[in-house]
């Protein structure tokens, strides 16, 4: 009898997860492959919204868990995660041995994932390369590209720019981004439960309301001007009348600082108009922004899965610098006023049309047949 | 009063050092620079040659000292040192504060270097970026050049290739490499007493008879054949009737096997006609290979300063596959036969014209020149 | 000429640097020695009260920072700090080469000092070994105990257990405890300012009128149970009508149960008359529980500087189990009753009379002078 | 249906094995327990003999393996290593959920093993507690009975010792050591193959002829000293004409000084009667020394197995000061003349009478019993 194969994927936050989970039941429920679910890093710190249990929930089983989080949320402790992070999953590759390990993205954590697998010759897949944002995820995912034996870009630009790298064409596959499968297999709708099944902290939200939803993370390559950045923002939110769904931002350096921004001037202001949230299962995120009338901050969610719902979306910022997007966002620099025109114009605008060139929703499939059955090659060479 | 600039080099090998020496003198030497120079990895162990007592006669001060190998020498422990590397020598960056980094070449953990100065965004210099290899040191190269924030190229198509991967031509300077100014400007003669200042184990060598000299390390992404490999080697070795002197493998997964192979071969046939060393200083390393008439192995070092040296070479196996190189080597399969006839073909050649492909001994200065006036920046941005 | 002695204390806590701050300034200015001052764990941490600044503005240089924490505040997280710790520490005292290294109390990361210095042959110094409690810190403390080379106990009792426990008696100095000082030396009387140079959350707390003071730590070995036991202190506290100081819990594992418990208790009450706090200077801290009609909760403040200060106080749980007190301490269980009823006992009371049970605030001086000419040696041996 | 107790054990190097291997048959066999085995640091190296192959041959199942050695055998290094393997073996307890771990005797790294359990509540069980002797294992000891919560002591005086210590009676199991049972079910005549099934190098051993054992490691509070120390040991043994058996060393800090003595020698002097060995599987250790004129080093199983089987043993310098021991072992210092005439005197003794003091041996069957049935406490407090 042939053994499956054993496909191992590590989860370290709540982006990952949505951005990956079509794929993981699509393995789970493959009958030539093993499914190995390493969840980690921030995923399983109740402080950014623990999400074993929607993983769980989902009827995904959890193989290993890993506390990797040096806290400190500064540049140092973001590289120090990062080494104990591959500490840890080395051990656990030692123990698990995969066939292939998949990395999703580019959080700043996810190279730790690519270094344990490619020094330890396992085959490396990798989603979402090829593409340029800001911040030093732009650093992170050209490494793991080049660390990565198999690549599942999610547009045909960054199909392109792979090839560019010096990727070999043979070991890329243009599958579109798995977050999209969600966003296509959603029902849309917002029930009147909706907001109350999410804790978080400040008055209820409305669901049959207009409402805004702002979402906006440091940027490691400008450490230290976080707390200023934010102020922006919260300018600029404030001087909208409008219910606020806001999320607590990621895991990155200077989290802290964006944090405290927003802790201010809750304390101060007791905003009565702004809950805040740690956390939505992918499909709630979906539904969400779907029925928001903007999402402002500098999440790649509001151009990706933004795209293909055609929400309006304000994009503040270099996080995303560079980013291919729709005709959905527009892009502003960290001022209240020019948030507050753009968010004006997005109101007003309304829905855009569907884009697809994150991909059309059939996604996890295809990269779960992919990884069931390509050939493996370890030896890299620089292609060109 | 301005602040010097604070240059910090971290030195994780023997080969390491020979390949930026002349920069950390002329980084000592210059008046607008303060060098910190942090040593680790297997320079600090015995068993790989600890080489600080050469560091300190070359009159270079050591600022740290860091033990960062995890034993095991397999790919497990390769990982996982090169994440205790990035803990450690994020401590160590957030007490010193260096204004730059320096990484050398393409070892496994001299991307630990890279993660953790790019992500702390200290702005991140490469030594021998764009070239092409085998092993894992391949994905590892193109990995930091794509953190790295400045480049410092041997050669021209490594410069090529730096600009084909997206990196920014402003940021890409053509030095040549370091380890060719030693091999420029050492007297290459060899006095009687010159094998006798190393210790090592075997049986004299006479230096004024012919003698051969092999390094062979372990491939990673071929681990667990190298007691195979280096078995054919041996066999060729033994049967050329000429002293040998041996240089024991690195610290790279499969060190084991190598070793294992050699200490197996001692210790059946006691061969008469080979000493094993660890170690060498730049210098008499360069005059040892300079004096020899036969290199064999896969050490770039028959590639790079052999060129310059134009010491006839025997390249075995995939390591150095795609190297750039000189007329100076032949290259061959892992099989007894094909190594036997090439050391035969270089000994009848004998020495090569010099070629300067790889620099032509004026490179230290440059890098520190560079280093100490160039202007950083953090934020990358593929450059297409 | 003789070189200075190199003294090194490790500070991780708020805690920890108000029970050794004499100490270290009497060693600042002793002219046989160098003071090496390293600042670590919660203390660098922005969400346990980052105190550099406080320890800066007492006069003392740092000399190295670490963070050393992993999140989670659960007992696996807590052994992984732990052993985090002992990785840095040791690279630490490798590149400071430290004659004695000095160790704080008996907070988990504390056996991370110890493991440090006494398997690197480093003479170990311990304060407050001896003593009797609950939680972990019953077991990290005897078992610093086993690997200390001087001990600093605090009390008689303590020296007796030390000696009961088979060190030699010759390395046992009774000096009392250094936080004795503060209390000894500090006037006690609170200015108009004293609230408003501490941030924190929640309305103004007024001085001039009465006040209480909680601080409850998680109990480890009760891990689980947190959310549950501060609940009922919140009740008790909650009946009382009167200001109230809460300080956020340590960093303990389960420390994120106690927080939730506060937190949801904030968010659903707003409570008009409790203010909350991260920290204050060791005097600061001294003056306010001086000042307070009782303490409550299971802080050993309350128990030590507490018996010296004559403040009434209520001890809540097991935490302080066994723990030699003054009478000034009633001992309660997790209930709501008992800790109310305990409460207005003691603000009927009153102030206690003044207890020198743990020292008599002459501390760091003899500490210092100890740590100055003592005879250090290396090898224990279990003297019954 | 209830639940099988999971009992983890972690073992760590060739002689753990030896100390622990009737236990683990014992659990393994026991119908109300789950064994969880973790094999570690020395254990997994090639180095210092790599004993998973012996262990699986015994019939054993490996649950985990785990890479902890960090390189450099030195007191920084062990230090370093018991930090990293408190993190390994924290994630790997995290995932195994053991209702028990039991950490074997005295050796630095068990202390992690220890750290990592106590802190994350699991009771710990702990053998060979309340012995008496040198090196940094007097220190490890009694700092691990102070963690752990179910103690086996070997020897009456042991468990008095215990007492002394302040552990409460109830949780002290006076069983013997499991090591006995391995002595005492042994049959212990040796085949004429014996010595031809461990390779080793150096000239054959013939089992028909009268021959030593030596085994002697690092003192790590004498760390230095090594070297000197094994050079008296060399010259004594050496001054005797016979054949000899000589066991690599442990990998205690200052192991590279003992085994660059040995090598020195080997290479010089090519002793024609010496074989040097990494190891031997529990049962032909037995049977080697239980064979030998006389045991030589510093090694326990001297005074341990050899009071079993009346070994005659010298026993050099301080690494087993103050152990308890039987009337085989002859003290004496590091010192050529006090060796050789000891060993002369234990030669023309010849063996001694059994000594039952460290147990009768059926202690795996006991401790397990007692494992698999007793009340777990987790907070520990003082008992006196």
């Amino acid at each position: 009898m042939k053994n499956k194969r054993k496909i191992c994927i590590i989860v370290n936050s709540r982006a990952n997860y949505g951005r990956i989970k079509t794929v993981l039941l699509a393995l789970q429920s493959h009958p030539e492959i093993n499914l190995q679910l390493v969840v980690g890093a921030s995923a399983v710190l109740q402080r950014f919204g623990d999400i074993r249990e929607i993983i769980e929930n989902d009827g995904l089983s959890i193989t290993n868990i890993v506390y990797s989080v040096i806290e400190g949320e500064n540049p140092t402790t973001m590289a120090k995660s990062t080494g104990l992070a591959i500490i840890e999953l080395s051990t656990i590759f030692e123990n698990l041995q995969p066939d292939v390990v998949l990395t999703v993205a580019d959080r700043y954590e996810t190279l730790a994932t690519a270094v344990a697998a490619s020094y330890m010759n396992i085959p490396l897949a990798h989603t979402q390369g090829g593409e340029v944002t800001g911040s030093i995820d732009e650093s992170v995912r050209h490494a793991i590209t080049k660390l990565a034996h198999i690549h599942f870009p999610s547009t045909k630009l960054a199909k392109n720019n792979l090839i560019r790298l010096g990727e070999d064409p043979a070991t890329i596959y243009m599958t579109g981004c798995p977050a999209m499968d969600i966003a296509a297999n959603t029902d849309l709708s917002i029930d009147a439960d909706f907001f109350k099944r999410y804790k978080g902290v400040g008055p209820d939200i409305d669901p049959n309301k207009p409402y805004l939803v702002v979402l906006q993370h440091p940027v490691t390559t400008e450490f230290g001007k976080g707390f200023d950045q934010i102020k922006e923002t919260i300018k600029a939110v404030s001087s909208i009348n409008m219910q606020v769904v806001w999320l607590w931002p990621n895991i990155d350096a200077g989290s802290d600082d964006v944090s405290k921004g927003i802790r201010i001037f809750r304390e101060r202001e007791k905003p009565k108009y702004i809950h805040f949230y740690k956390n939505f299962s992918p499909e709630d995120f979906i539904k969400l922004i779907a029925n928001c009338l903007c999402q402002i901050g500098n999440s790649s969610s509001a151009i990706r899965e933004g795209a293909f719902l055609g929400v309006p979306a304000v994009n503040i910022g270099t996080r995303q610098n560079g980013r291919e997007c729709g005709k959905n966002v527009i892009h502003v620099d960290y001022k209240n006023e020019e948030i507050q025109n753009a968010i004006k114009i997005q109101i007003s605008h309304g829905k855009y049309e569907r884009s697809d060139i994150f991909g059309r929703g059939n996604t996890g499939k295809l990269i779960a047949e992919i990884l069931a059955t390509s050939k493996l090659k370890i030896q890299k060479k620089l292609h060109f």
